[in-house]
């Protein structure tokens, strides 16, 4: 059923106590929601369970959307050591799910996904998840409750804009190069 | 051949340059080297080709020696939230590849480990090295030339002496618990 489309990019947003993921395929230029969804952690006692479920799961979500990309969220910042070592570890075994599959991986600031979605990088997660509902014309009944699983399709979205982009090829660096490169435009007199 | 132990043990010490792994066979109450090493990160371009490697490697490792155990070195402070995510995120794909096996995870801070081996929790890795050295009886020539490897090894002794302490019965917590645990201790007149 997947195979229908063209590239199928698997958005995370890793969370130690909620994880979202959503599922992203392409068809030709267009970009359609697959699912969504989050794996919840609060309720695990123990980080070592924790971080085996989140293991887990998205080793099973690769197994079974089998996407070409998986694109992160990932924050830069954090309010201190200790949790960005937590949030690393929960990246960590997320990534591993993917890299034991050889898919590459992406990852964006969310700064830079509210900009890329909305077009405003200080956006809130509703308005996020509203534009996500106009853009990939999800029905009411497939939003989620938690936005864990729209900001997770958000950076899916993201990672296709961003790869979509049309290349500019590299310019020349110098006079001596342009003219070495393109000798039909040097007028001979 | 690792069927002649009790008990594997596997110790690394995680890094994003150097991850030092070290396994430790227990014979009855005796410690074994089994193997020790480094695996080297530094001539790997690219973040995410780093933490394959460590996936990779340290699910082959897992995979060949079976450890019952993984015991990690984890530094609860870093100099900043930024080497802390990438530390987070070595650990996480280091532990993914124990979680995936059901091998049980444990962790300790550097500071316990130095205490652990050498009585001193402010040792040199020197220090660590030569400690280990006479007390797992390692020829000079089985000595490794970066000190990440007898880190790792620390570690995996460190989780050893841990596990084997024996563990003291919990007390009642008052007269009355005492009393109704112990009725054939109570003298009637």
């Amino acid at each position: 059923m997947y195979q229908d489309y063209d590239r199928i990019i698997m958005g995370i947003d890793p969370g130690t106590n909620v994880m979202g993921y959503g599922v992203l395929g392409i068809k030709g230029k267009k970009p359609v929601m697959i699912v969504m969804g989050v794996i919840k952690l609060g309720k695990i006692e123990g980080h070592y369970l924790r971080l085996r479920r989140i293991y887990e799961r998205v080793s099973g979500l690769v197994a079974e959307y089998l996407p070409d990309e998986m694109a992160l969220e990932a924050p830069f910042f954090g309010k201190n050591v200790q949790s960005m070592l937590k949030l690393g570890r929960a990246q960590g075994v997320a990534m591993a799910a993917a890299l034991s599959r050889d898919v590459p991986i992406a990852e964006y600031a969310p700064l830079s996904i509210k900009q890329a979605i909305t077009g405003n990088g200080g956006a809130s997660k509703e308005q996020v998840a509203n534009m996500l509902k106009r853009l990939l014309d999800i029905p009411e009944e497939k939003m989620p409750a938690l936005l864990d699983a729209t900001d997770a399709l958000a950076v899916a979205l993201t990672h296709f804009y961003e790869t979509g982009k049309p290349k500019l090829p590299k310019g020349p660096k110098s006079w001596e190069q342009f003219i070495a490169q393109n000798p039909d435009k040097i007028v001979k007199r």
